[in-house]
């Protein structure tokens, strides 16, 4: 429990209404009781504010609501802050490394490190300080683990590949299976060894059921901080740069560059061998073929400004009528 | 061996042609012989029907073939009955519960389970009667589970969700990973806690390699009956109603609502924070960005009503003609 | 290492420049040094041949470029050819059969098979010579496996799948869950069990987090020589003829069939029941809704031809200003 004051100091906000209320968790502005703390970021969300039984709702502005109001420059922000307060993040039980764990005599495994049952470590591998290794997770010859990285169950690591600090790769996903590469020949297809690894950056968190493909001479990359999301594509040799967010479901084809900051949203496909730049915003769904400038916000197949998309894309349900307009234009300068 | 009398009388349909001959198995009308039961019930196979072997055919309505009928109201459904009576469902090998599994001792688990080599049980786990682990599964901390449920190989369940009964979830899912949930500050993005859970309520299957965050608050549910296929991504507090059809390798953003009887097609993408009513229908690869009410059909991007998208979308072929046509026009009009 | 002259021997290629100097790796354009060969088969990288530091540059037909030529009639099998000869296909450490695997008594494995920890092998199974099955994996009852398989870490066969020779399949994929079939009665949705299988024939590969579905009555087949992406979607009874080449995230539904030596991209879905011809090319997000006969290149959603679809989807940019073109038309004519 903490009182609004202490939460507002936390997160350096204001109070509006009584500071002394005590708090122990943060709910839903819908299903929160008296020693909730809500939030308000979604403006879709406004209504729920009215008719909030929380104790206290971390606001952008003061406003009239039936709770406590902690007002703050950045309410999502807060919200996380007072998340990390008064919940924290996930906690890993201490087995230490299991004797059901197949680690391989030449692997190397930092301090306080935790590796659980039927996970193998192969040959070769070096594991930083504090370590998470989930059950049947596999970490293949030569894999480098920075400090502090949490590998979830059944998560899969390929020879070779490298991971910085704080990475965290969830249940299922798979870094570093071989790039996507074959070479017809007289009507057969032959596969290219692919001899680049994955670079997974520092501070990357990487969603289930996620594919990430070695390079096929050169490294993917997966640049300081970025996030993604899960059942995710990444073709081979792509390299994206620090802070970017990518959502679920996308896919990035094999040598395409994407910058930093940028936010790629569910179910996009890139094609290979081109380049995104810094600070891009694609929108969900859309199909990009070609370079995107520093800064754009792009939509639709093939991705055009998401301005124009939208009015573009919402046309698309006038067509029939457009077509039959112009018919009846046809006809009438005929007839004339 | 069943005669076809034995079939008729157990989905209560009719026969016209020989009741006596008997019937081991289900098969194609391509494929089928004297001994197998076919059926029809997508009109595009007709024509097979009349050049079908199959000693009978299960129909919905009187028809010329070549087989003896079973006539029944419901074709699709008969059949399932029959292949459950001629073939049953899975069997599977009772194991008990594996020295090689590694279970917690806190763990409480029903009778009958079966729980093969390499499952992880943890702490506080519960699992009702006649659960079947199979290898590779992981059952975080305080995960409960119901009776009869069926976890195929290496499904992942984080910590605290809950499965109601005769849940099935296909091999390489993951149930409970973390929302995908970070806040943006100075340049840099920031881990939020996931304290809500998943709940999985009774009749669910779930297939394969898909994945369902964990809410960020509050608990994703999937509604009782529903059936999700493979490559699924389901985000953090969607709440799905019951009896819900999820095909493969749809996305539905966190927050997002989804009422009963809906049936959702592949690839579809659905944003967050929205609200899809009771009975709805989402043709396959759509993109959906607002609410949508109570059973209503619909297709496209922006998803528009399915009537419409139907004559839309296959005008977009005309576009350059009509581009062209409207340029003909306006210069004739100018010339005029 | 080996003499540009010897490398031009192993490709069947003529070299322009010193046919002396020293090759030991192959690497891209932009990074590779005077030990290294590099090639040229996108035009996008010409301009990057102008200033590679390469020692030789494989290529289609003579040009200028500050390093030897290897010139050939097709450069990127010349560069697979070389990457093999250089770098060689993924070694695999031999462990012969852990211990630590759970190998039923009935199980029957070939010579020279490497069989590693927390391998699940089923009763019945039969598995040919020199297969590899990496930590993880489950092989359901009675899967039958051909010669020189390799099983990466997590893949999971379900029973009486079967694999010919020299099968590749990716960590974390998921062969022969059940197809997804389900029959509405009286609000409720009924499984059908599924009592096909998979049949995957000789030298196919197939990527990560795949899910291949077992056919409902017959098995889902993936014919010879066929390299499938990760996070692919096979339904139920798909049948793929022979060579086809199908990209990351796609999705086939049930009974549909495919042709040989089709080219099917990323993201593309493609409905059940239909019948796509043989060397047809379906470009990126494509939705397939119809047959298509062989030798066909379509795009778009519904699919058309891919050169119309190129014109009419970078036409949708231009619907608003058509929209209101097509207005003015109608105003100025009623005001004549």
């Amino acid at each position: 429990m903490k009182t609004l004051a202490e939460l507002a100091q936390h997160v350096g906000g204001k109070i509006k209404g009584n500071a002394d209320i005590e708090i122990g968790a943060v709910a839903t502005l819908e299903n929160a009781t008296a020693a909730d703390i809500s939030f308000l970021s979604n403006p879709k969300y406004t209504n729920a504010l009215q008719t909030t039984k929380a104790g206290a709702v971390i606001v952008g502005k003061d406003t009239d609501a039936p709770a406590a109001l902690l007002i703050v420059e950045d309410p999502y922000y807060a919200f996380l802050q007072i998340v990390v307060l008064l919940h924290g993040h996930r906690q890993h039980k201490n087995v230490g490394i299991s004797p059901k764990a197949g680690i391989a005599k030449t692997a190397k495994i930092g301090t306080g490190c935790i590796i659980n049952d039927f996970a193998t470590i192969c040959d070769g591998v070096v594991i930083g300080d504090n370590a998470v290794i989930y059950p049947g997770v596999f970490v293949g010859d030569n894999v480098k683990i920075g400090n502090n990285c949490i590998l979830y169950p059944n998560t899969v690591i390929y020879e070779g590949c490298r991971l910085g600090n704080n990475v965290i790769i969830h249940a299922n996903t798979t870094i570093g299976k071989d790039g996507y590469g074959f070479a017809p020949h007289k009507d057969k297809l032959y596969k290219i060894p692919q001899i680049g690894g994955v670079a997974i950056e520092d501070d990357v968190e990487i969603g289930g059921n996620s594919c990430i493909q070695r390079g096929t001479i050169e490294d993917t990359i997966i640049g300081t901080g970025c996030k993604l999301g899960d059942l995710i594509d990444i073709g081979h040799g792509v390299k994206i740069g620090p802070h970017c967010l990518l959502i679920g479901q996308l896919a990035i084809a094999g040598s395409t560059t994407i910058g930093h900051h940028c936010v790629i949203a569910a179910q996009v496909g890139i094609v290979g061998h081109i380049k995104i730049g810094n600070l891009v915003k694609i929108a969900a769904q859309a199909g990009v073929i070609n370079d995107i400038p520093d800064g754009q916000n792009v939509a639709g197949t093939p991705a055009i400004s998401a301005l124009n998309a939208k009015r573009a894309y919402s046309t698309i349900e006038d067509l029939p009528k457009m077509k039959k307009a112009i018919r009846r234009l046809e006809k009438k300068f005929e007839n004339e």
